[in-house]
């Protein structure tokens, strides 16, 4: 039965592409509320899917923002082992688009790749798992019983999700969770991600004079908040690269020797990372590999500046205010709520009374580790070295998928975290493929995965 | 003769404010290409006025950017005195456009204010002039020669000017010129600048990863290019306020004990500034009051700032670069190409091996000083004393106006710097507006100064 699943999978690649183009084609970006109706038609082309596939209870449900979808199928018998498999429809903004080859939202193929945002990350990953979950049901039949929550709010750190669980457990009660939101090393490295970075996101404001002043008139009278935002930032590191909030570090848990000599085993060094990024030299906190700085340990980077004129030429304004975007990535047992105190008891150390400032919290999530001696991880690790014939590397991922976190605490259930994306495959940016090859493998994959289980 | 030009100043208000209505209505921002045909149109208007008012050779001089408009009328004879009235018919951009409380193009009256873009700066100068000359020459006549010279480059740094007087020395040469692109400490403060600030201006790019990351994945590798702009930023001043540019302040002609004397007689105290302004509190270099700090010492700004998401909400990005438009107001006898120069070493010496950077010339002129005794100095300063009953202060101006030094170096000749503007006139800010009463009185000031010489 397995192998007729397999061999029907390898039949209907076509048919897959053309519905993961499909997917792709919808802009479902989900933190400009311009593109309503198409997270709404998003969120409906997944229910159809489901319904395809013979789930039962098929529901779009409303949130307060981005709906969730639902379905399940518990034919399998309470004997078996129910799966509840995680993904999301929503994607990242397109900006800057002039630097795609092709529109974002005209998936485009080319050579092994398909181009267009969200075909990584990760409508590419939730389609694998509705083909892979296909060509079992239509051959052998499903052997677990499967339950869906798709959101649409991953990528603006999914505010509704928490409490659609929290209200919905016996709805979601499963044995694991399934989340294809992580990725692989290499076309040739599977990977099962044990742990994620969480995330705490904020907007400073400072605000200087009450209008934007002529530069000549009232430069060197007044504290300019563009050029003291810029000191803010620049003092929250300090000279090896570690981060200068208060109390930042206080809850991180260091690695121990094993697990450093574990990652070291993984092919990250710093080429790797330099032919990912194009950076002319790597970077970061004293003390730590490439590996363990993208994995184990914290940061703080600028997502956005923006101040005064910013268009062609020359204005001699001091601007009113200046803003940026500034993210934590935290590591088990950081708490993004501390590290908003943390931020807040920054600046109010820090910020002259020159300016008058504001932080406003934007997504937060806590980090989290798995146990590696899951049923489902053995499942899945096993599947993978059927499909690539070799075992599976356990990593540390430097992302956020706050849901882990979630379904840890509030369904008290482990995530096998996998996916069938690249390193290079240029998620958040312009850009943004697919390698088809890897993702056929992936499905398959998922197939042994159903059967392990 | 004098009193009947005034006269006619007076009676002919209504359609002295017309007239400015008309030319503020036209949007010639300078630095912006799509408003070129409005730069043309505000040309013309200006030549046929000069034409109304009788002048010779009129002409509107194509330049490499936006032309120049020419006039003259030299009837009083070679024993008279030729005065060459300067102006600029150009305006700063309006952005941000949704803080201006009525349309920046369409000049609205409210209370004694007219508001709109350019009425103050100095579309309001220019026309001051043209109506001051109109009471004269339809009243008594002219009794001194006249040259107009009225760019459309000013707001962008007059980058057509310089050649445009050395090619044509002969067609300007005059006895002094009359540059009314200066303000008035209060309205009953009639000013005359003798001192003006620089400006080098410049754009710092930096660039780190060859696209826009995910943070998660490459957060703790990568330099993130706006975090080290803002270190670069930051690190401009120490913490006494002074800059940092190495050699920056070694040509600084410092103020003697005789003129910091007499600039704190003027009514500029902190609490003017923090009025002026809305800051919470004053800021500067140690060791200056705030009169010298805007006047007599030399500023670093940023006038942009601009990386990666900023948008609406969150997006988990490294930028791949990030720009700021960083701009030095100048004092004598620092010299533009130097302080370029300086900025350069200062990246040299400073900007890590993890980015790479540029640092593009936007545009720059020095800074000047003027002869207090020039005859025409004289003369303005009775024709104020006329008017507003009061001997006029003499300041330093902390903006920049380079076609002053041109005009000393080029054609030989002094400056006599004023204006009918206030400080609050939001110059370069939304709701730029024009006081009319000082206004008129600034108009007959005019009237005065011609029949002065």
């Amino acid at each position: 039965m397995q192998e007729e699943a397999l061999q029907y999978a390898r039949e209907h690649r076509e048919q897959f592409l053309n519905d993961l183009k499909a997917i792709v084609s919808i802009p479902s970006v989900s933190t400009d509320d311009t593109y309503k109706p198409d997270i709404q038609k998003a969120a409906e082309w997944v229910a159809a899917q489901l319904r395809g596939l013979g789930m039962d209870r098929v529901q779009v449900y409303p949130t307060a923002r981005h709906p969730v979808v639902y379905g399940e199928w518990l034919g399998a018998g309470a004997d078996k082992p129910t799966v509840l498999i995680y993904g999301h429809y929503d994607v990242q903004p397109v900006d800057p688009v002039e630097l795609w080859t092709t529109p974002p939202f005209e998936p485009t193929l080319r050579g092994d790749n398909l181009y267009g945002r969200g075909a990584s990350d990760m409508k590419g990953q939730v389609v694998a798992s509705l083909k892979a979950v296909e060509a079992v049901a239509r051959t052998g039949g499903l052997p677990v019983n499967l339950k869906w929550l798709i959101e649409g709010e991953e990528e603006i750190g999914s505010p509704s999700l928490a409490a659609f669980i929290a209200d919905n457990k016996d709805l979601l009660a499963c044995d694991v969770c399934l989340n294809p939101d992580a990725g692989m090393i290499g076309p040739d490295l599977p990977t099962i991600t044990y742990a994620l970075r969480g995330l705490a996101y904020f907007e400073i404001r400072l605000k200087g004079p009450d209008h934007d002043l002529h530069s000549g008139i009232n430069g060197g009278v007044v504290r300019n908040p563009a050029n003291e935002l810029a000191r803010l930032i620049a003092g929250m590191h300090d000279e090896n690269n570690h981060i200068t909030l208060p109390g930042f570090y206080d809850r991180v848990r260091e690695l121990d020797a094993e697990e450093r000599a574990e990652l070291a085993r993984l092919d990250m060094d710093e080429d790797f990372y330099k032919k990912q990024t194009g950076v002319p030299a790597l970077w970061g906190e004293k003390g730590y590999s490439p590996v363990e700085r993208t994995g184990a340990r914290p940061t703080l980077d600028v997502n956005g500046l923006l101040a005064g004129w910013t268009g062609q030429g020359a204005k001699t304004v001091i601007p009113a205010g200046a803003m940026a975007k500034v993210s934590c990535r935290l590591v088990p047992d950081q708490d993004p709520e501390e590290i908003y105190r943390s931020l807040l008891k920054y600046m109010e150390t820090n910020a002259p009374p020159t300016v008058t400032w504001e932080v406003v919290k934007l997504t937060g999530g806590a980090a989290s580790i798995s146990d590696r001696n899951n049923f489902a991880v053995k499942a899945m690790s096993a599947a993978m070295e059927s499909v690539w014939g070799k075992r599976p590397v356990f990593k540390r991922e430097g992302g956020s998928v706050p849901v882990v976190g979630q379904m840890q605490s509030l369904l008290n259930v482990e995530s096998v975290l996998i996916g069938f994306g690249l390193p290079d495959d240029n998620l958040h940016a312009p850009n943004e493929k697919l390698t088809l090859p890897v993702w056929y493998k992936g499905i398959e994959a998922l197939v042994h995965f159903f059967y392990n289980l």
